[in-house]
């Protein structure tokens, strides 16, 4: 199987992008085929030898798209941008799936217009995984969509409930709706709206989850609009960051805390490796024909190899079909409910 | 100053809630008088004895408002609860303001039944204050109002940033937008219809900020819906609890550790001091023609205390003063866009 990777447009250069398909070639037998400018990224592929060097190969792109260009603008403009020509080497079947760490809002745009959406689904959107106390749980949409409709949440539900089967191995993952109070009919018109469509699904319906429930582990598939979700990415990430600065800056204040870092110092790098994000292979975008991920702007070699085995586990363990079985399974619903064509990508991410 | 305690409703019990009006009377000139069951109330204050006894007393009410009920139904329907007849004593100038720890839309509907709105507001709402590694962010609103329009969150902003002005000292308050990328432009709806009215305002107003801007300390004042802001404030209370309990996790699994955290001991209080939500008093109600104070359900008898403090602060420096002098400077504004009646409260907390 031969796995895409865009390997411009990320924050840390392309070096980064090749070392992670360096490693993903070398941990499996996965092909990886890079895009972007041949110049650059020849020399450093050719830096590596061994037995996976002949599973690494390049198409060479000229364009690339900057994180803050206009996604749908820039994908329409730049035709051989390492985005734009990875998505159509996707759609033409000469790769299974296409990993990028550019900008996530050209991606699927790109995405959707090279792949186009499953049947019945109306707005692909981004999914992520956060680490929790238990298990990892799957929030949906993150960034892609951010005006919703009460079929686009369910929508998010039945994507993100297969994604959760398949990779994270959740037989019927609890799937909740993000709201500001556990019981039925707190919400705003959204989340009331979509509560019903829920209870009448075959999914393994929880009810409404508070922001507070996201890392406790006790849901597994948290649904909320793009615009909620990307916020909700955002903040944890900020938290997470400032928490950890001003622990550092308390320990620093002092000589006998510094020593007792020292001493604890092997809990402090297994804290830091349950909330790496880069274990978590990035962010899937669902409800397309075909499979993508878009990664962390700042992903490591380790996250983009991560991302690329993940790519390879959507497409071996076909999650699209796992999509399409749930999706007709809710026959209950007002079909102008669950399916359908819609305006397609608001947002950004 | 006379502060009122709805002693009743709170999690930790009413003991816990005369212990911080009896912190709060110690430590300055205020006066608390304790609205709630007398035969409760009654032996935990005579239990305290001292100069401040006299300072403590009791208004016997029969009723009390559950952290389940739905508020506006409550508060309706218990006329003798201690949240009702607390702000009919705040109507009657019998007191200065109201503390409350129990259930924040009842004390929310309370409010508004008994004090009505401020001259221009169309929807009161929850301010919050977050700690940073700068100064505090205040967030507004998290959970009075889940749907809002554009000129609902322009008056969040006049809120907070009076908020921020008068009890956290700064002059110019940076005002920022809740969305999903800093650049114009970038949001959902709401959003993208609010900047227009913000930059046509005396606000220092900065535009769009993200989720992970918020604890950087660069922004001093965030706007945001009900919903939004209620998710916000649980999932960081969510992270920060997961994050301490991993390292808690992680250290207890090395004898190493524990030594060295014996050693950083002193580094962790500081650390836990400065996350605290203890010390920042609860959240105001604001856009009332009064001064009401929602207190976390778990609130300790420091942050009782605490919030006491900030209500008379919030009296004392005439808050809702400051909030109808910022209105009215934005006579550029559609004056149909900036005040005008409205639908209140649909929300909870």
């Amino acid at each position: 199987m031969r796995i895409a990777l865009d390997a411009m447009g990320s924050d840390l250069g392309a070096a980064e992008m090749v070392a992670g398909a360096w490693q993903a070639v070398t941990e499996s037998d996965l092909e990886v085929t890079l895009f972007g400018d041949e110049k650059i990224l020849a020399p450093l592929v050719s830096a590596y030898s061994g037995p996976g060097a002949r599973r690494l190969s390049i198409v060479p792109t000229t364009e690339v798209v900057g994180m803050a260009e206009s996604p749908i603008e820039a994908v329409r403009r730049k035709r051989d941008s390492s985005i734009v020509v990875a998505f159509e080497h996707l759609k033409l079947r000469k790769v299974a799936a296409v990993v990028s760490a550019g900008n996530s809002g050209a991606t699927m745009a790109a995405a959707v217009r090279s792949l186009g959406r499953l049947p019945g689904i109306s707005r692909p959107g981004i999914a992520s995984v956060f680490p929790t106390l238990k298990k990892p749980v799957v929030m949906m949409d993150v960034g892609a969509n951010v005006d919703c409709r009460p079929k686009h949440l369910f929508q998010f539900g039945v994507m993100a409930a297969s994604f959760s089967t398949v990779i994270l191995g959740i037989d019927r993952p609890r799937v909740g709706v993000l709201s500001i109070g556990e019981e039925q009919g707190k919400g705003n018109s959204l989340v009331k709206k979509t509560d019903d469509l829920f209870r009448r699904s075959s999914l393994n319906y929880i009810g409404n989850i508070e922001g507070g429930d996201t890392f406790k582990g006790d849901v597994d598939v948290i649904v909320c609009d793009g615009f909620v979700g990307n916020v909700c990415l955002k903040i944890s990430e900020g938290l997470a960051e400032a928490l950890t600065g001003l622990l550092r800056i308390e320990i620093n204040k002092s000589l006998w805390a510094k020593i007792g870092y020292l001493f604890a110092r092997s809990a402090f790098i297994s804290f830091k490796k349950r909330i790496d994000y880069a274990d978590y292979g990035g962010a899937p975008l669902l409800g397309l024909n075909g499979t993508g991920i878009v990664c962390h702007g700042r992903s490591n070699a380790k996250a983009i190899k991560n991302a690329i085995f993940v790519a390879g586990e959507l497409v071996q363990n076909k999650v699209n079909d796992r999509i399409l079985e749930l999706l007709p399974d809710d026959e209950t619903l007002p079909a102008e409910e669950v399916a359908g064509d819609d305006d397609s990508l608001s947002g950004a991410g």
